[in-house]
């Protein structure tokens, strides 16, 4: 089968790692499930992630990376830092809710993973931390944001923005109100940034 | 036994509940059980509470109306809104945290309830919501805040601080650094409701 026949990469692990979890759940994501899926010998996949838990975390990392890079495209745009501001906030919420609402049999077991995993989940709120940071930097530096640390003010904000973006509140992402409240809090947060 | 001399109120019923929540857990927490541990047929504790449901949402409705009163006495206190909305919010974190980390045997049962019962949840959040926008219109009148809705200034408040009083984000609660990010976030509400 084609499978055997192309160069095992890292990337190609996580895709086929993706895939056995969509259809059979984290139970099953292991090393030889994996291994199964792209028809190759289980040792072949340990010489890229050397345990369950690596390979886990890694496909995490993917999963969570894919936000990130969407959301830093928009934290580096040149323009009005209070407009940078709320529509990088409304693409993170729009990207969580994405992945829960349209994606489940994805997003079920990636809830799992995420329990499980330590530093990748860290990472990525470090991460998005960094880059909220940035865009209240720049409206500090030309007068639109008032903010004694910039860094303390972005883990304020991600704080306060939590309830639409923390997987623990999913199932609320899908009440009627929940556009209405996103506005109420940004626009209470962006006040509250004001100089 | 002393239990069947007494008067069957409603409150010994609730009292009795939450005993056997406490000691349980919340699959054993039928009317059947509660009158075991009361010593009454099951019969009488029905005519207070027809079915188990009933039963489980206002034992609920209690545990969470004690939270209420408490802070119903800081919202109604005769000074500076600014301090009284950040005493306020200090002491609903205060209250949620103390349930969970001090009384664990307790508060997983009644994650388990609090997931099963509507309206119990609901009228909560309510409650605290209108005792939020009464502090926030007492704000207003004196010229200490702006806010063109008090009730929807409100609820943004209480969904800002949602990772502090959130039952989902419990975990989190014992984390070294919460204190100082609930600070950060009620300072940025505080400064998002000046004039």
């Amino acid at each position: 089968m084609a499978a055997t026949t192309e160069t095992l990469t890292a990337e190609r692990i996580l895709e086929a790692t993706e895939e056995v979890l969509r259809r059979h759940g984290p139970a099953k994501a292991t090393v030889v499930d994996v291994a199964r899926a792209l028809g190759v010998s289980h040792g072949s996949v340990y010489r890229h992630f050397r345990t369950k838990a690596a390979l886990r975390e890694a496909v995490t990392k993917r999963w969570l990376d894919r936000t990130s890079e969407r959301l830093a495209v928009i934290a580096a745009e040149d323009r009005d830092a209070g407009a940078r501001l709320r529509d990088w906030l409304a693409a993170l919420f729009e990207a969580k809710r994405h992945k829960a609402g349209d994606d489940p049999e994805l997003f079920a077991p990636y809830m799992v993973l995420v329990e499980e995993s330590g530093p990748a989940v860290g990472e990525h709120i470090e991460d998005l931390t960094a880059q909220l940071a940035a865009i209240i930097g720049a409206g500090v530096a030309d007068g639109t944001f008032t903010a004694p640390d910039p860094l303390t003010a972005a883990r304020a904000v991600f704080h306060a923005t939590g309830r639409f973006h923390d997987p623990c509140h999913a199932r609320e992402w899908t009440a009627p109100a929940i556009d209405d409240e996103f506005t109420a809090v940004v626009d209470l947060l962006l006040r509250g940034l004001r100089p």
